[in-house]
């Protein structure tokens, strides 16, 4: 089967808006199996919509169309395709009932406007969309089935779901079935995984892919067919073995989810003190709904004077040893997890650049430290080379990692084998 | 001129990546008055590059192609342009010798397989890359121009603003100047603003865009041609009086980079302390290199405790009026002001969603205090039917845009006219 996509829109052409949905789409059919082959993002000329769909649909199997469905004068999929198709726009009954319980519904006036998106290309398949005003549609040109939905993300991704895959399982039956393993990755870059990976002999039918999701890269293991499923398991071990470490976690995008997860469902409080990472470790938990929960309290204390007068840390430890220093984040994190006896607490302090950085502790320096009712676990890591911003989220996801190996009651400080670490 | 682009690579069609170098394109292209009609994402099949560079030079004037100028296998941009022209490659010795000098200058040995990146199709005009291996080059094949650029974005984008762009002016000069003017605004949707502005009568030439950076709105006010581009003063003054302070900023794209850059002129100092907001006001503004020098300290103080352990507010406060109230808020903000004595305080404590609202106050409720040296400002704002994430950014925007009109010695308080607010 070969598959495009056809994204219409001038803010999405014109680049005011990123096209998320076609990202998303590509990503998404192919953890099932199937490939997008090429993309064609268009405007919201009458013309341009009438010649693509015309010419694709003697390329394609099928087309993912997306975009303009609504109700404004800017919105021509629809009108685009009866007329590529050389047939009248006919009103769909059931559409318009379903259009008219849903303002009756949400007591507002149904406009005009609206009754617009309950025609249809003749001939045409209407396609139910749950969650919105624009109902999609299905219908054949050429040698190809054009598949229409709307561009609001949330309403084009439950169609998606819920109505384009099992259109697609049913009219081209995959001959066999996929599987997909997602490893999260901390500490190299996609090229050095590549490398470090291309070791593994990979049976027919198993892929490697990377996806990156700053600062971690996924990596997928996507298996086509029975016997490429089998072998999974071995070849996770084996990408296991080569990376140690790095692999941070397992079927998720980013460690906050995990660490929100495990704290809520434990039960234990966290404390956070941060410098170079400003709030990045609190933000990402807060983010979470619930987070206030365990959340006792998150605190950016940037100057030597807040690290003192709110967490208690020693004038002369910042005078003997500095800001950055295991000495100063150990008494940070003590200090912080104090204050309420919280159970947890991380504290941070680094260079994250561009300036700041002495031949000592240069650009890219950065300490952190989990203090527990038992104790206080503390690194202080080297991460030359890398943006401001990298440096920050790379010392936030340590941070996290530490706390969620102490919670699986794992040994807390790690090689990563990506970064090196000052010695004590 | 009509300009189109092809992006290529596995990774941007398969959604591994999403194409921001596609939207940055399109949009700073149209800053000059240059529509891009149509982009074509295809992935790495040297067959389906040869197509598609055909099957659109006979449509387009210029053709940016981008991605597939590396030193990999997977590279195969140059080549398939060479068998769609049906010419050899050859060798750019002023490319090779630069290649040379760039790993000699960086020590590094040169693979053998950067040599590759040499070669262009005969009677190409090598484009000069300034950071990286990868040159760019520009030919012609039927009717159009065809440009490559790497994928690499800072690479990509340098090339454009410093090649492409004076290639275009030079090839195909605009007939008319164009000039653009950005308002940032805050609390509308973008629907509502182009219901408020469908008013104002727009002379030829003159279009009005929307884009979104949540939770702001920046309206994008484009002129073509001299007249046009006269009226752009009267326009704009138009749309501020009907806005009025939902206006926040000109020409930039998000009011923390206005805050930093007006506390590191002043040289006023800065603490913050946040509940609902949970660090996006500090972390905002760590973001920016050299905010050390005026961020003494962001506490997320989450719970009842934190906040009269760490910022001092009176439990009878928290007893009496809640830890969403004005009072709370207050408190908060002199007692973070007061640890070291900063010139300003910023202080939040709302409520989030999806749950923890009450009849009195529901989820959306958000109050927001600014301390100054002189006294305390002060506004409960009711933001309901919001998600947890959009009631986190507008209070985190609506704080700082309170901070930013006591530094220009404007009104602290005011109405945006979107939002209601708790009478006090």
């Amino acid at each position: 089967m070969k598959l495009e996509m056809i994204c219409t829109g001038e803010e999405v052409l014109a680049g005011q808006i990123v096209d998320t949905n076609a990202a998303w789409f590509a990503n998404t059919l192919i953890e099932r199996g199937v490939e997008c082959q090429r993309r064609i993002t268009v405007g919201d000329r009458l013309e341009d919509l009438v010649a693509v769909f015309k010419e694709r649909s003697t390329e394609a199997d099928v087309i993912m169309v997306n975009g303009g469905l609504g109700p404004t004068s800017d919105d021509l999929s629809t009108e685009a395709m009866a007329l590529a198709l050389g047939v009248p726009l006919v009103e769909n009954k059931e559409w318009r009932s379903k259009l008219e319980a849903w303002f009756a519904k949400n007591a507002r006036v149904m406009a005009e406007s609206n009754l617009k998106q309950a025609l249809l290309p003749q001939g045409a398949i209407m396609i139910d969309n749950p969650v919105g005003t624009a109902c999609g549609f299905a219908i054949k040109l050429n040698q190809a089935w054009l598949f229409f939905t709307p561009g609001v993300p949330f309403e084009f991704k439950r169609m998606v779901k819920e109505q384009f895959i099992p259109f697609i399982e049913e009219h081209f039956p995959l001959s066999e079935p996929v599987s997909v393993k997602k490893l999260l990755t901390l500490g190299h870059g996609e090229s050095a995984l590549a490398d470090k990976l291309e070791v593994i002999p990979l049976p027919k039918g198993v892929t490697l892919g990377y996806r990156s999701y700053m600062p971690y890269i996924e990596i997928k293991l996507f298996a086509r067919g029975q016997l490429a499923i089998d072998s999974l398991a071995t070849i996770e071990t084996e990408v296991k073995k080569i990376l140690g470490h790095s692999v941070v976690a397992e079927d998720i995008t980013t460690l906050d989810q995990e660490i929100h997860n495990s704290l809520v469902n434990s039960g234990f409080s966290l404390s956070v003190a941060e410098s170079c990472t400003g709030g990045l470790i609190a933000s990402g938990l807060v983010a979470f709904a619930g987070s206030s929960a365990y959340l006792h309290q998150g605190l950016v204390t940037y100057s030597n004077e807040a690290k003192v007068k709110v967490l208690g840390v020693n004038p002369q430890t910042l005078d003997d040893y500095g800001a950055v220093s295991i000495a100063t984040v150990e008494e940070m994190a003590k200090g912080a997890r104090g204050i309420l006896d919280s159970d947890y607490a991380l504290a941070t302090s680094g260079i994250a650049g561009p300036d700041g950085g002495s031949d000592e502790k240069p650009v890219g320096t950065v300490a952190i430290a989990l203090a527990t009712k038992y104790g206080v676990y503390s690194q202080m890591l080297k991460l030359p080379s890398r943006s401001r911003a990298l440096v920050r989220s790379l010392g936030t996801a340590i941070a996290y990692d530490m706390l969620r190996r102490e919670l699986l009651g794992e040994a807390v400080i790690v090689d990563y084998s990506s970064f090196s670490r000052f010695s004590k």
